[in-house]
């Protein structure tokens, strides 16, 4: 058989340690806490279908044309006018729809990075960003953070130490994986910083819509004068993630660089899926909806919080987060997670072992918990269950 | 303002002289051969909209979630049994879904370029497909066509030349831009080369269904038997461009790898859009739907070519395609085709200059025609016009 010969960007292996837990933890007898799943019994179908049905009538050869790169100019109108409401003025000019905002992420990291570059995420961090990153030749190091965020100072130092770093990677609000959020202060230390060490900061948000708590925190990108912040946005988290549909904003002249590497990726992102949602967007009231599902993950993200409090062993630190959809569990000692994940499948309750999401010196003491995807009732069930297998385990 | 330290995948210039083309052309007052646009008009919309109001109906929930990378198990299905009657009989396994066939192409070069590497390809050639080669790295290099295609003998005399070759890149059906095919016995030599220079194909096919003269030639790949080709489809030319929906089948290691780098890319297609697609294929006659267009397609493609003939110059050679969308056109001596562009604009009546479509050595006598988005009617008339514009220049 043929020996292929790949390029230095493609893994070594085909493993994917994650993935495999999300196809053991999908099984239907099995109530997983482990995906990045949201709750699709709250998804508007009927208003997607109704959507779609409008826009097939009235613009239908339109739709199923090829369209422009940077996505449709109304849809653009619309996020902007979204964007203004969650703290973001935004010219559509400055904004490109991805198919996804994984795609935001994956074109930003083929602009920026040149192999041997560095980048500097939260530490922990999403993961298939550290997938990205690596794939066009950068190490991702890590800064550690708290409940307030990336740490400033370790932040510089680490800025100090890697010259060669072209991005700062951040999950500002409700981070995948701990579920903490960015103060304001740090935010603006951050666009200072991103200044002084000539570095560009991605500011990925799929989730800061869902505050149940607290006070809104402005965007990272609201806070930049000098064009060093790109934010990357997506319906995946409020709408419906089957749609692939994002959106990123940023300078002008870093957008035009985006669209051309975007087009040559897939041309432009679905017509359908572009007008669907435009269609939904001023048709229906999104933000009612949002405040919806809001609603109902603040039920899932308490309830889950209460639930460890009271059935994991004593000496387990948990974030308690003020929306989004994870939480965060570090386990007393040095557990075997590992065999925690086996014992807790077998008991059919499932969780992400938390050491993929470091970019280095994993934690295998932790946990990531989403809480968007099963009920009240099943997170009390499926975490008393995970409480006697780690209770007895550890 | 801050200056941007992009990295080398990025084009140093904006500069998109082909776009520029495009977006001239495509006023309302012009009568444009400029684009590959399909005739929207012949898109199955009613169908496609009772395909979407009958899987948000079913499966509403399901549809609005994230799937797999791979793309959904019914969808590879379905196209693999599609397949079959085009002559390749793959397994779904082998198949991987991409958004649209550009993705395809995408995918394929990050997988296999590294900055350096060669790639060879038809000599004109579709554009875009030199842009991705260019972004991973990759110098591309021509080798010429005549109406059977790549010349073979010139491929193995290049391929000697050109060691660092990953890649050579084909479209064997109504090849963009020039329209012709390649025949039985130089697929099989492509083959044979790339085993004996190891070499991997890609075969790009968006326009091996719509053929209406000839007979139909076996796909590359359906004569490799080393997994050295990877095939690349869309349903862009035979059902909707807007829904961004392609696929590529290749030997199962090259899948797994280019699964993981598509994944990266956008995690999985728009899933509203797979469901569509499977739903319109196992309840409509798609074979009846591209032979209704195909029928137009030939009506179109043979009043241009008609219409070439009689109103043109003497001393233009055109092609005669058997299907497909294109035409190409290499006028006598040595026109300045821009002026002639501008004239014809002038004129309300738009084309392509072909040298961008060049690797290397442009011929700037050259213009590519479409013929499938425009009538009968405005095909004559605007062809008239060309060649009025073009005797009275040249």
């Amino acid at each position: 058989m043929t020996k292929y010969n790949f390029s230095s960007r493609v893994p070594l292996t085909n493993d994917n340690p994650f993935g495999e837990v999300l196809t053991v933890a999908s099984k239907p007898s099995i109530v997983s806490f482990a995906g990045g799943l949201p709750a699709p019994e709250l998804f508007p179908v009927k208003e997607i279908k109704a959507a779609a049905e409008a826009v097939l009538d009235e613009y239908g050869q339109t739709v199923l044309q090829y369209s422009v790169a940077q996505g449709n100019l109304h849809l653009r109108q619309l996020i902007a006018k979204y964007m203004k409401t969650r703290g973001l003025d935004d010219d559509p000019q400055n904004m490109l729809i991805t198919t996804g905002s994984q795609q935001g992420l994956d074109v930003i990291a083929e602009m920026m990075i040149n192999p041997g570059d560095k980048v500097i995420s939260e530490r922990p961090t999403y993961l298939s960003a550290l997938d990205v990153f690596k794939t066009y030749g950068a190490e991702t190091v890590g800064v550690d953070v708290d409940e307030h965020g990336m740490k400033m100072d370790d932040l510089e130092a680490t800025l100090k130490q890697n010259p060669e770093t072209k991005l700062v990677y951040v999950v500002p609000n409700f981070q995948n994986p701990t579920g903490n959020s960015m103060s304001l202060d740090r935010r603006k230390r951050l666009v200072e910083l991103a200044d002084e060490y000539d570095v560009l900061v991605v500011e990925d948000d799929p989730y800061g819509a869902i505050r149940y708590a607290g006070e809104s925190i402005p965007p990272i990108r609201s806070l930049d004068h000098n064009g060093r912040v790109i934010y990357t946005g997506t319906f995946s988290k409020i709408l419906a993630p089957g749609l692939r549909l994002g959106w990123a904003s940023a300078a002008p002249e870093l957008i035009a660089k985006m669209l051309l590497l975007k087009q040559f990726e897939d041309v432009h992102t679905d017509n359908l899926t572009q007008f669907v949602i435009a269609r939904y967007m001023e048709t229906y009231d999104m933000q009612a909806h949002i405040d919806h599902i809001t609603a109902e993950y603040e039920k899932r993200g308490e309830a889950m919080h209460a639930a460890i409090q009271k059935y994991f062993p004593a000496g387990t630190e948990l974030t308690h987060p003020e929306g989004g959809m994870f939480l965060w569990v570090k386990l007393p000692g040095n557990p075997d997670i590992d065999q925690i994940f086996d014992e807790c499948i077998q008991n059919n309750v499932a969780f992400v072992p938390g050491a993929p999401f470091f970019p280095n010196h994993p934690e295998t003491n932790t946990m990531r918990m989403n809480f968007s995807n099963r009920s009240v009732a099943e997170i009390e069930a499926g975490i008393k269950t995970m409480g006697a297998v780690i209770s007895k385990m550890i």
